[in-house]
């Protein structure tokens, strides 16, 4: 296997031939090593590469593989994860200068679980400060930028994610998502991004942002991989008491059952407001392409999502703004601009709009479940526009002038407030050859249906075979 | 069976009579009813009397034991509600003038349950306005008064609770507290009750003050009719998603098991500062008792407890705020003032502090379970004082002077706050016969050992048998 020919193989493809000893985890393991080493200079998507540490485990994966102990799909996968999950004795710095030389003396939950399926672990990713930064520039290592034109940011705060994923320097991310944050950069850097829902994967040793709107979530080059990795990253765990105990099912095995009269909903308001004519054009193609697949495709009245914003928001910034109250009381400094100005303002909100936006959030979820009894998937953009150029802050979405934080988490956040599971996968790309994303969202801890739907469109259409040249 | 014989009886008594029919629920509901409309004018504590319904269940509840069914021991038990239990058809005012009209159409979840085993209600009870007026005179529907001195308060929010099971005007009576307002008024009139633990009793149909903090418990002549209340009215509820599926035990069986080797720590610090003198002898007697009958009495230090206030304040003022929003604007001049005063300023904390005050809550609980492993008690005074007057602003209590409010709740809201289960029961009498109460605080869900050691006690004090003339 040569690095090209490993540039477009997904974890699904890879794991058969590490199974049947066609590729070792050490071949693979180097041949990413050196794609780091040559190109993520001009990407800036690792803060940490654990050089040694991912030979010595790709080494051990193969001698657990030949000895007939084989783990499962993942077992000598290289990986890496969001610089927000703390690794035992690995920095973990939340892209932040105060955390620079931290170093966890645990690993996340998720990261134990992911060892224990085998996966290596090449390093941790770039991502905007405590995943609270929003435009390209908010991480203390520099921006990321984007594989496909590295003059546009990755969307974040999993940006280090998405770029390392799609540029092929991982063979899959773990990131976090509290706003969009999975989701932004999946679509921006075209590849795949599920956020599960709220509950259905520990957060323990997840540094938090705001912890009701906190998701963990994979960033995969296909829909399947995506299965793959939730499969071994979900389920309850004692250390995180807002993990469900609902049963998690098998993904992978009704991943190919097909669509035929599933109900997918194509929202008539908010979701088709303000965007981009190309990526209207291909998000509506889309829809097309799953009722030429078999599914119902048709419109349906979600008039309240265009609220939800501001609740989320309300919540989002009086939670970082508690979770960080003793930081920016010593280190104020420290911070990157636009984070520290954004944690010092939510620290005036009132406890009564916060509980306003809490109390609403029961209240959304059951309307919203009565919504989704006339169908099984909501369908809309990811993002309302292709990737920004670094440094803008402004941009035009469908005619309208509107600040880039506001406008790449305009279609997403519902998601995290609602805590129904979203997934964004590549849906075409622009004229000027930028990828573009397709949000699918799910009934609660349905992630069997978003995952569905997803392969089925994969399946049919492969825009994920598409990969940029970096 | 006349008036004063009945005065005298416990639940757990009469239920035998009228189990056996040696006297029937239509006799005993009309001696209360009776003794209400002679006696309630000097006390106050009921808003409405369901005189006629009450005849009717009564000799229902008289023609199904009469037909072999006897549904257990509150078949055919007359029983009065804090009103701001709903209840379907009867007014339920909160004591507020904004719900002097409001007829709910459905049962709150432990109204039914009190009806399927049988219980006849006689009324719904006087309370501090919407559960959090504090000092004697806030409930629009005018002050409760102390039956052991009429020119004294009854403590509160469940003030007219208190009264009508001291002063033989029910049998039992359900409450509800928040920072301690089952277990005030119970101390300050003689009477036993119990805050179970966060979770225990649902409270679906239970208006709320701060939903964190909130719990309903019975409030009762002994501690045995407790553990029967208790029976009846715990367990999970699908209404109520903070209900817990834990197992509800059988609470009367054990209640007579013995204390022999039971731990019981009495805390250093906190709980025996700027308190009555009289106060602190008899609460002192009673850990004298315990260890007489067999426990183990020692000394333990919790320093903690005086912190936890600020953090339960901080939460209940913010909750009850969020809950008031709309009526505040629409109907403020309609809140009694000093209710008014203390809503209209709770809109001014801020989340940050909010947030502080609960991220806090689940350190302290960890902290404190972990102090439990040294003891299975917890054993304080209920209130610093015995009952001040009504009109009093500012008492004494130890040769300090303090506001009521503040003394009152003292030593009760930490246990609001950590959610473990505390009751208070009687412990002896001041030289103004004006009762003590003793409070005795167990793990999260033990309220077993919580009402053994009670019982215990009151078997071998009797204490609870006093009643005041009246």
């Amino acid at each position: 296997m040569n690095e090209k020919q490993l540039y477009s193989t997904t974890i699904s493809e890879l794991s058969v031939q590490i199974r049947q000893g066609e590729v070792t985890s050490l071949e693979v393991t180097e041949l990413i090593l050196d794609r780091i080493s040559r190109i993520d200079r001009k990407l800036n998507s690792y803060i940490t590469v654990t050089h040694e540490e991912a030979l010595r485990s790709a080494k051990q994966a193969d001698r657990t593989i030949r000895s007939g102990k084989y783990l499962g799909p993942l077992h000598g996968i290289p990986i890496a994860l969001k610089d927000l999950f703390s690794t035992r004795g690995i920095k973990t710095t939340c892209g932040s200068k105060i955390l620079a030389d931290h170093v966890p003396n645990r690993d996340a939950t998720v990261v134990s679980k992911l060892k224990k399926a085998g996966a290596v672990l090449l390093g941790k990713l770039n991502m905007h400060e405590f995943a609270y930064g929003t435009t390209g520039d908010s991480s203390y290592f520099g921006s990321t930028r984007n594989p496909w034109d590295t003059s546009r940011i990755t969307g974040g705060s999993s940006g280090g994610s998405g770029v390392a994923v799609a540029a092929g320097l991982c063979m899959a991310a773990l990131g976090s998502d509290s706003g969009g944050s999975i989701r932004i950069p999946a679509a921006l850097c075209g590849i795949v991004g599920l956020k599960p829902t709220y509950g259905r994967v520990s957060r323990y040793g997840v540094s938090p942002l705001s912890w009701s709107l906190d998701h963990v979530g994979p960033m995969t080059k296909s829909v399947r991989d995506a299965a793959l990795m939730l499969q071994a990253i979900a389920g309850p765990d004692v250390n995180d008491a807002s993990s469900s105990e609902i049963a998690v099912p098998d993904y992978a095995k009704k991943l190919s059952r097909g669509i035929k009269g599933m109900r997918i909903g194509c929202p008539k308001e908010h979701f088709f407001e303000a965007l981009d004519d190309e990526v209207e054009t291909h998000v509506r193609g889309a829809a097309d392409q799953f009722s030429v697949l078999g599914a119902e495709v048709f419109e349906v009245s979600a008039p309240k999502f265009r609220f939800l914003r501001a609740a989320a928001s309300t919540i989002l910034a009086s939670e970082a703004s508690s979770y960080h109250e003793q930081y920016l009381r010593a280190r104020a400094a420290d911070y990157q601009e636009d984070v520290r100005k954004r944690l010092q303002t939510g620290r005036y909100i009132l406890a009564s709009h916060y509980l306003r936006a809490q109390r609403l959030r029961s209240l959304l979820i059951q309307e919203t479940l009565v919504a989704f009894k006339s169908f099984d998937l909501l369908l809309a953009p990811t993002v309302p526009v292709t990737a920004p150029r670094i440094g803008e802050s402004v941009i035009e979405a469908g005619g309208k002038k509107e600040r880039v934080r506001g406008a790449m988490a305009r279609f997403t956040t519902a998601f995290n407030y609602l805590g129904f599971p979203a997934i964004s996968l590549p849906c075409g790309y622009a004229s000027s050859g930028l990828p573009i994303g397709l949000q699918l969202v799910g009934r609660p801890f349905d992630e069997e249906t978003v995952l569905t739907a997803a392969n089925m469109y994969e399946e049919n259409t492969a825009w994920h075979k598409k990969r940029p040249e970096i």
